[in-house]
């Protein structure tokens, strides 16, 4: 998982959004992002864009931590409830896997455990 | 149009992502970022989290730019093309409108005109 | 559950589609169908259509089971494996609820246990 | 063109479902539906499959419609309205293309031309 570790220390505006990569093993990976008053948009809630680099992050972690470099093709997003302060977490984990494509489902949660965004990404696995 | 001006000109986040509001006009909008190294990823290309932020707050321009408050519920976004430098643009345009849901397609292009990434989203319309 | 059993009962597209409910309780639903030579596509693998169509089965079940009447507003689908003989399951799980969405997950697994297809199905749930 | 119309002619679900292939052109599809009782769901309205399948089946034609066979990985649909009669048109078109992904978007609209749903396809293209 060094190489995994490595390219995540390097990813400079997931740094710039505060975010933190927790854990990654195969075909999973958990990532934190401690809230900060530049996390909200103008109406006081945690902004979309966020909340998406957070689950973002914790996928393309997950993506790679197999054999071969992997690349988001295609995210699905749905926003399920607004944050506002805290902790919020992403865990992905891998929920199916070909040698071209690899599918995986990103809960983010609050520090009350409640679901703020459900994230489903298609990695593309070069060879 | 001047609430959503107000709205996204205290959007912190976005101001944070280095992102502009360029226009916003009855069911359209479109943002600008000009990319600067925090914007990259470990691999040196810009990440994917920045490419949504931008699309996503042209999407929210566009979806309360008319009489009610919209907010996203559901966005899929496609990865076209890797970006590395310049400014990128999205522009946001209302597909479909009804009294509970709006739906917007935006286009995140580089300065040459290619195309970055598509992303389609679905707001619900507060009464 | 009667009343989604009645409304799946007179569901006339399902029917021509050869699906079946095989169970519903709150949150969850299962469903499927048996392959025949009229469901495949010009290359005789299953149509992409018919495979949506049974997930999208199981997800209305799954989204009519609570209290209140639910319509797909949005959904994505991720194909992950050819299918072409046998019989094909959908079981619909919701990940998540509150008053006005719902979101479910759908796997679509053929008698091997393989996963098809991967299926997320947000829902409005009407007052 | 041909091979196009050679493989969508043995499209079995498709003809199943009632659909027609009216034209194709690189890059671009069109197909119908002309509505028939057993196309409507368990409240009377056109089932979400069989809108799928109408425009899962012009999206194909179109991604097919190059030099290459490209098979669906990921669909996004949003529904914007009931229908309930007539005949259904799916139109689609290329918005990106690059040597792996092709992304389309088709619209499916009724006979009044209004909007019944969107939906965004990325098809994986062979070598």
């Amino acid at each position: 998982m060094d190489h995994v570790r490595h390219m995540f220390e390097h990813d400079l505006f997931a740094k710039h959004a505060g975010i933190e990569l927790i854990s990654v093993s195969p075909g999973q990976a958990t990532a934190k992002m401690s809230l900060q008053p530049w996390h909200l948009n103008g109406v006081n809630t945690v902004q979309g864009g966020a909340i998406f680099t957070l689950a973002d992050f914790a996928f393309a972690a997950a993506a790679n931590s197999r054999d071969k470099v992997a690349v988001a093709v295609n995210v699905s997003i749905t926003f399920m409830k607004a944050a506002t302060t805290g902790t919020l977490t992403a865990e992905a984990r891998e929920v199916a896997l070909n040698p071209k494509l690899g599918t995986y489902t990103v809960n983010v949660t609050d520090e009350q455990g409640s679901l703020i965004a459900i994230f489903q990404g298609l990695a593309y696995r070069k060879s």
